[in-house]
């Protein structure tokens, strides 16, 4: 055991020599390290990992070389008590090697990794709901280290609860002045690489700033393959991107936060096909012990997200979120969660996929909100040479503090999710039967509301209570009084009394209708929580 | 070979004894008929079928028993010349019979059967454009022959070219005075049925229908099973379901004029789950010798239309072409033609499926029409208990002359089929870039609209002449002289002399743009025809 060190990245790096009991707590990162052979091609020739269990469960974990001699195993447990583990290995130094943890109750703000949740919605493993407000930061991790400090103060204080992010480098304004600081491979920037080594030092940092994301409470969506830049990581042949894939998942996938997201603009990539695509996906459910949650994004060719390695459909189309009636369709077709990744970027660019107006930006948020979907942002305003979207540092946009906004309605809204309540003849409408329902007008501009609830829950004497909610004003406006439900027709119930309500005649105004109980309270539709 | 008879349908049925040369035209059929044994269940007891060959292609041909001893094998050929063909049994009198005939060229109107084409759009097997301008009439087989003679009539001066019709009765107000006059199985109705014997009577009298429909120019959509009336043909054993599927391609496939569907609603028949539906497509694609077009149609529950055994999507939504921005969605995701097979009805009916006014059919057509896919009609007045839909008879709607006239301007518009020109910008554009540009502005009411191109393949200096189109008055108004394209900006091209054309501030109304060559006249795109 000597050359055991056990090492708990939550206890802050401290490494622990034969120490008992070591502890980590659930979907916290158990680490083992040992030191084996550096001689020859660590990366290629040296199989390493560890099978944990607690008797119950059992997991087979990919290892990896980190450097200078040092292998590591990073462990994501899933539930307390005592684990064991052994190494498995192609060398005698790391092989075979016993040990055991112990895990204990998840911190304050650890609720474990997302998963999906209601067919089409998000939630934590430990049952919180995840109600995805994303935004775009490509390559804010080969930024100076000054700029990368200043994007997590801003998203310290942003709505955002998720980043989509590239793992590689791309060319940026930036490197007009300086080059990444770091790649991913060994080699001779910007294009002769050995893909057989790659860069530890590099990974090291992505790590550091992913935990810091996970700690903000903020999903990191790591792009694996991206288009730009031709520095040829796009274009590696099949065994490198199996080897490239393999390494990151070893790397990163015990991190909680974590999302795949296989390419950006993947028919862009004109260098992969399709069955390419789907052999890459299969390989990560195959290859990742947690199951993290899989997309693909798409440039204008829609990827078939029916496949059975797609978690969710992560999808460019800013014309999908124009209106709710669209926003809906692409839910219907795949079953699954539809998170509209990129709608355009609320910005300044000469561009159309970077002009949106603030208001625009919000607007599509709230069709894509009602329609039972999520959405994404992105902010692309030039400020020297740079923009959020690109690079991170500060958010010049209009949009955040209203997807704030957005982000606390969902929060108090129904746990399980917001879901069409007449599909195909209201689209505006969303939340559940009987008990929750958000109306949202886009840019139509009413002066009042009749009362009117779908039928599906609804019967006579029901009462319910009102709110009006201005999007971009950022206000909440309860109606005086109660609603009681009268069946009007074969499909609808309004109010006994025909109430309306007033509404102001402006764009991006929105009604919630909330059922309350005896109490004179709004329902609440419980959590399922799963036990720890 | 005394027990052989050569029939040709063709030729109207004059039995030939031993004729020589026996011809058939190209996507015409052959038939040969055989007596066997009548003892015991010829249905499942008997297999019977033969191989054609020309030499080049050799086709397998299921046979089937119509009763009485007789045996027949239908065959649609797909090249002139000579065929040979040699029947295989597990009955001595029906196997090794030898024979062959001369195929002719196709006649006037016979253009062989439709296919997809240019991956959304369909045209038949000689090249010529098919634009899809469907109806739906379920039960018109089942009702009294004098209305069945009035359905043909309607059918002969009405714009569709395809309708949709189930295969089995389902229950009718036609069956409060009388129940439907014949039934697919042997028993008792309504559903005591013998699912191992077939009615060949009620095979024969469809088979009639269908080469009228063939013969009014109308592909036959003919639905195999669908979850009304509980007759039991929706519930039968996977073996039954089997059974049933081989028969009915047996014995109508060498139709030119078929299409499968599946099922009507297909989600709406709780019995049958999806990878149920899956088997039964993968069977009709792999029984049918010919390929026929297959889809399947649901209600509110999408199929996966990117399964290989569909050919094209069949689709009920009717708020998915409200707008034409939502049309196109569907068509990528699943990248083949997308036909909005029920989009509501015009109609007078108390439920929402069957109250829409005729301008609101017509803009349906419309907006899927731009969007690049196909929509089809429905007619649900109410008049003696009887509607179009349900069972035929005469039209009572307002729509039809104006699906004639969107039909004349798809047949005189560009063979390969109209997609969209700047897909999520523009979505009310489709047509062919730098030729063909058609622009529906839906319930807008525009006063003028600036003459203005999306860039692909558009440079300074093309001519183009432009229409005004009123789609409910039906007129075309050119607009005097030409346009002229000059750049603008980054993505459009605009008239040099910054022309506008002026528009009525109506609803219903498209513009049409084509250019025109040195001649004057508006390019046309050449039409791959096949061989004959």
């Amino acid at each position: 055991m000597k050359l055991l060190r056990l090492l708990s990245l939550l206890s802050l790096g401290a490494a622990l020599l034969n120490a008992a009991p070591v502890t980590v707590e659930k979907w916290g990162i158990f680490e083992l390290e040992l030191k084996g052979p550096s001689e020859g091609n660590p990366f290629t020739e040296v199989r390493f990992g560890a099978v944990f269990t607690n008797g119950a469960t059992t997991v087979e974990v990919p290892g990896f070389y980190d450097g200078d001699g040092s292998y590591k195993v990073r462990f994501m447990p899933s539930a307390t008590g005592e684990w064991k583990y052994e190494t498995k290995a192609n060398r005698w130094p790391l092989t075979g090697k016993l040990g055991s943890f112990v895990v204990t109750p998840p911190a304050k703000g650890n609720h474990g990794p997302v998963r999906v949740a209601h067919t089409f919605h998000f939630a934590y493993a430990d049952g919180t709901p995840f109600k995805q407000i994303g935004t775009t930061i490509y390559n804010w991790t080969d930024t100076p280290e000054a700029v990368q400090e200043e994007t997590l103060k801003t998203l310290a204080s942003a709505p955002f609860n998720k980043i989509r992010m590239l793992l590689t480098p791309q060319p940026t304004p930036y490197q007009n002045s300086f080059a990444p600081p770091r790649w991913p491979f060994v080699g001779t920037p910007p294009t002769s690489w050995d893909f057989t080594r790659f860069n530890p030092e590099y990974f090291r940092h992505l790590e550091k700033r992913i935990g810091q994301l996970r700690d903000l409470g903020i999903e990191a969506d790591v792009i694996l393959f991206n288009p730009y830049g031709k520095f040829g990581f796009e274009s590696m042949d099949a065994a490198s991107d199996e080897r490239y894939v393999r390494y990151v998942i070893a790397r990163l996938g015990a991190y909680r936060n974590i999302w795949w997201s296989l390419a950006n603009e993947y028919d862009f990539q004109r260098v992969k096909t399709e069955p390419e695509w789907t052999r890459i996906g299969e390989l990560v459910q195959a290859v990742d012990p947690y199951n993290h949650l899989r997309s693909i994004h798409n440039g204008s060719l829609l990827y078939d997200n029916n496949q059975p390695w797609v978690t969710h459909a992560s999808i460019q189309n800013g014309a999908a979120v124009e209106e709710p009636g669209r926003a809906e369709m692409y839910r219907g077709v795949w079953r699954r969660p539809v998170v509209y990744d990129e709608v355009k970027y609320e910005g300044s660019s000469p561009y159309r996929w970077g002009d949106l107006s603030g208001e625009e930006m919000v607007h599509r948020f709230w069709c894509g909100t009602v329609a039972g979907t999520y959405v994404g942002h992105g902010d692309y305003f030039l400020v020297n040479e740079d923009t959020w979207t690109s690079f991170g540092g500060t958010l010049r946009g209009q949009s955040a503090p209203r997807l704030a906004f957005l982000r606390k309605i969902l929060e108090d809204g129904p746990a399980q999710g917001i879901d069409p309540i007449d599909k195909w003849q209201d689209p505006n409408t969303g939340g559940v039967h009987g008990t929750y329902y958000l109306t949202y007008f886009g840019r139509a501009q009413p002066t009042e509301w009749t009362f009117k609830l779908y039928k599906n829950g609804v019967e006579d004497g029901q009462r319910y209570v009102v709110d009006v909610i201005d999007t971009w004003a950022m206000t909440v406006t309860p109606v005086e009084g109660e609603f009681v439900t009268k069946k009007l027709n074969n499909y609808h119930f309004g109010d006994a009394a025909g109430r309306k309500v007033k509404l102001p005649g402006k764009p991006g105004m929105a009604v919630r209708v909330r059922r309350i109980g005896a109490d004179g309270q709004p329902v609440k539709l419980e959590l399922q929580r799963e036990g720890t």
